[in-house]
């Protein structure tokens, strides 16, 4: 029989759906038992006799596929690919899937609620009325800024859909491929990410983390920021460099930054100490609907591989290329 | 020399300009020496020289007016008239102006933020990782909620038009006069307030403080809403029963509530305790533009009166008849 690691979690939690699915294809099952994302070594040792892995976003490496002697198909509950080698999979014949459409749509949602909890000091209002303490923060609205998106694909389109209802906003757009249709479609302008750290007054992240984006924005581009600026990281650790953004900050740049995904998650570190800094805890795609969605996806095409039926969602040879050339 | 008494705090304070047309007209003015919102006695004290009031929420009333000697306008910063008392005014011959259109994109936008803030509980998890733990809390898209906005003027409208950036949300409408246009405009329906409190999981209020209003919402009402909804208020304390509110949350009824206006302001009360209630302090109008607006037309309409030339905006006497009948 056949058997399946589900790494990630909470998975079913909210709804069994996933479970039920691979209990009437009578497939073997266990879900990650230690319940926090697993470190390398952890997943070594979870992993000889699976054949299957549903995956979160921990990292799948040569040395755990080295262990892992029976796996055929990695089924990735997610977009980002940044945590598994996609070339020592290919080279084991490992196939690996994912979902790459069902988490854009809580991304962006979670996205804008930052822009505009940290705009109007809502976290910081929260806390001191918490503590008794009354003081009226003064604030922006979008349509008195400029807003600068990096990477405009799945969910950077979604944030500037949902910017659409708020008036006329400045909006500056840069990613590797730009879709000049959407010039005509919407008030925007691309342009490169410099005239975004220096123009906007926030910036956006929604590139995936690869070589060429690991540590994109170091001290160099956070101080050409405006001083009044807000940074935002919902796409994946290290894209900002976690120790830089901490030392600006503490130097008393930037208006506020609000950061979802780390270097090291679960996140224990010195952002912790900057209240204008909001943190959240790897959420961006956790609404019910969009989590259920990418836990059922990766587990219809983990029975897809393992009933012998035509695959939906493999990983397309860009995301190889990616890795190949550090694109 | 004529005198104008500003008692609305902060004042003129990121932006100078209404304290130069004050100054460029050569009139004599004092800023609200307290520094906090007055208390009836207290304005009592300071009022008795200056004929002009640019006014906050602070009460203005009869006893205020008796011991004005010499007022003779109240140009309120900002559109609510609860706090004035129309009725002496109008007895006493003084003139009330506001300013309706200024404040609400702001309080539309922080409504919509809250809104974001709650159906993924951002502050929870922000509380939490200031203090090093790690939950990824579940949460919903606003796709995935049915919406109630209660009370559809300027603040309602710029909610629902801010809402159609974010795909198809079913939204339910209450207003004492429903604008039917809107029906064909937006994916909307109107209601009466019941449906609104059993059907919505967000129900959002921007209506003003009436004898109608106050204490619209009880435990009754309360009550009456799912479980797992959530409760908005960006409007004016008092319309949601403060000590209800308490009682309700603290027996496990509501997902979340934001509150922005309270009974007595500032507020120090028990809702500090409910960590899922989220607080800010009346900070609904409180962007730079809406601020600056607000000041800055407040202002012009009292250096109007002050030199004899036309009003603009002078409260209408529909809302003498709010008060008169208490509609």
């Amino acid at each position: 029989m056949q058997k399946v690691l589900i790494t990630t979690v909470p998975f079913g939690d909210k709804d069994r759906l996933p479970l039920e699915i691979l209990e009437n294809n009578n497939i073997e099952f266990l879900i990650n038992p230690l319940n926090k994302k697993l470190t390398e070594d952890e997943l070594v040792e979870l992993v000889p006799s699976f054949d299957v892995i549903i995956a979160g976003t921990e990292l799948i490496t040569k040395k755990v596929m080295d262990s892992a002697l029976n796996l055929k198909m990695i089924s990735r509950v997610g977009i980002g690919l940044d945590s598994v080698d996609l070339l020592e999979a290919e080279r084991q014949g490992v196939i690996v899937s994912y979902t790459p459409d069902a988490p854009a749509p809580a991304v962006s949602e979670l996205t804008v609620g930052l822009m505009l909890t940290l705009l109007r000091s809502v976290q910081l209002s929260n806390m001191e009325m918490h503590n008794g303490k009354w003081h009226r923060f003064f604030g922006r609205r979008l349509s008195e800024t400029t807003i600068g998106i990096i990477g405009v694909g799945r969910i950077g389109l979604g944030v500037l859909r949902h910017l659409q209802g708020f008036g006329p906003i400045k909006i500056l757009l840069n990613d590797i491929a730009p879709n000049h249709d959407l010039v005509k479609k919407f008030n925007i302008e691309w342009v490169d990410k410099e005239k975004i750290y220096q123009q906007a007054d926030i910036v956006t992240i929604h590139v995936p983390l690869t070589s060429k984006t690991k540590n994109m924005v170091k001290s160099t581009q956070l101080l050409n920021m405006k001083k009044d600026a807000i940074i935002i990281n919902t796409a994946r650790g290290g894209i900002i460099n976690e120790h830089d953004l901490y030392n600006v900050l503490q130097a008393g740049h930037l208006s506020g930054a609000a950061i979802d995904v780390f270097d090291l998650e679960p996140y224990n570190g010195k952002l912790q100490d900057i209240k204008r800094c909001v943190l959240t805890a790897h959420m961006g795609s956790m609404s019910f609907d969009c989590r259920a969605r990418m836990e059922i996806e990766a587990t219809e095409e983990a029975v897809r591989f393992l009933t012998n039926q035509p695959l939906r969602s493999i990983v397309p040879e860009e995301e190889y290329a990616v890795q190949r050339e550090g694109l």
